[in-house]
């Protein structure tokens, strides 16, 4: 990696952090300055501008959600314990891995209501999800582990509802049987999606 | 009412139109004077402050949510009809009622990481709203509509998050499904909720 990408790689990094903390609003280009000892005419050099920054900063936060949660998931059994991988990779994601919470659930909330590249850029990447939550549940439905008749993307919408339930009992209500609750829930949601005998 | 307390009211709900579409950090004093064609030493009279003001806001977004989702849920039968009074009145209260989607789900990603009086506010009003949904589902317990056993935090956990599913659903990716989905999923937790025979 040259010294430029590097470089570039740490300031999304950093960028990431605040925005995870703060939001996108919170995104600065003087605050970025600040945190990285970089100018903000330096900072331009490597972007361009706020629009082209916040963009890269939503696509290496899917990079690193994919290292992270996705590619070490994918190396597991595919069925129920592939589920179980990309679930438990998720939590760490959202708990460990973002200091302030993960920064696509902020966005989500943010963005909303603001259409622009950067929506389009968030729903994209949102949908990428979801289809891979059916995808890996798929996975289970052919290995006889769930139902055949399970409807995936109702099962990827409940799973990811969940994922929001434990973000806000954890990040906002410092809840500290959010963990639990979420296992729990996961854990009635695999149950009902395993074959009837 | 008095003239001065109808103004005050009229600035709120403006106030709480433009938090449901941009959150706290798009409640300024200059945007808020322009949509209600008051003068910023006019607003200052009436609240004194911005943290006063945004107090303010959550305190009547609260007492609107009671009148539109609580007060008329606790008018139905006890049991299973008011727990799905209160959810109904909700998907109601978070498409029709809220313009920008609900102003508790943008607040809780928006004050997750900013301790202080606001942040306060809103985990208390949290509290309140998931504490009646325990209640409630607790009148189904003492009828015998639901199982003796139900955990009923745990219950309100999944149906909360449900809530989050759907508004992420509606909001962010404008999914035509969000509603089916989300009613298919309640309708199984309360399904798990009934007794076991």
């Amino acid at each position: 990696m040259s010294k430029g990408a590097a470089t570039k790689g740490a300031i999304l990094d950093e960028a990431i952090r605040v925005t995870s903390r703060d939001g996108f609003a919170g995104l600065t280009v003087g605050s970025l300055a600040e945190r990285t000892g970089m100018s903000k005419s330096g900072l331009f050099a490597h972007f361009g501008s706020m629009d082209r920054l916040q963009l890269q900063v939503l696509v290496r936060a899917q990079e690193r959600f994919v290292d992270c949660v996705v590619r070490p998931a994918l190396a597991t059994s595919r069925g129920e314990p592939r589920v179980r991988a990309v679930f438990a990779n998720w939590l760490h994601w959202a708990s460990e891995i973002m200091p302030g919470g993960c920064i696509f659930v902020g966005a989500a909330v943010e963005l909303d209501e603001r259409p622009g590249e950067l929506r389009d850029a968030l729903v994209s990447a949102e949908r990428d999800w979801l289809e891979m939550l059916v995808t890996v549940a798929g996975t289970a439905v052919a290995d006889g582990d769930f139902d055949p008749d399970l409807d995936l993307e109702q099962f990827a919408f409940e799973v990811h509802s969940l994922m929001l339930g434990y973000h806000h009992a954890s990040r906002l209500m410092h809840d500290p049987h959010a963990l639990t609750r979420t296992r729990r829930a996961f854990d009635a949601l695999i149950e009902r999606a395993r074959p009837s005998h």
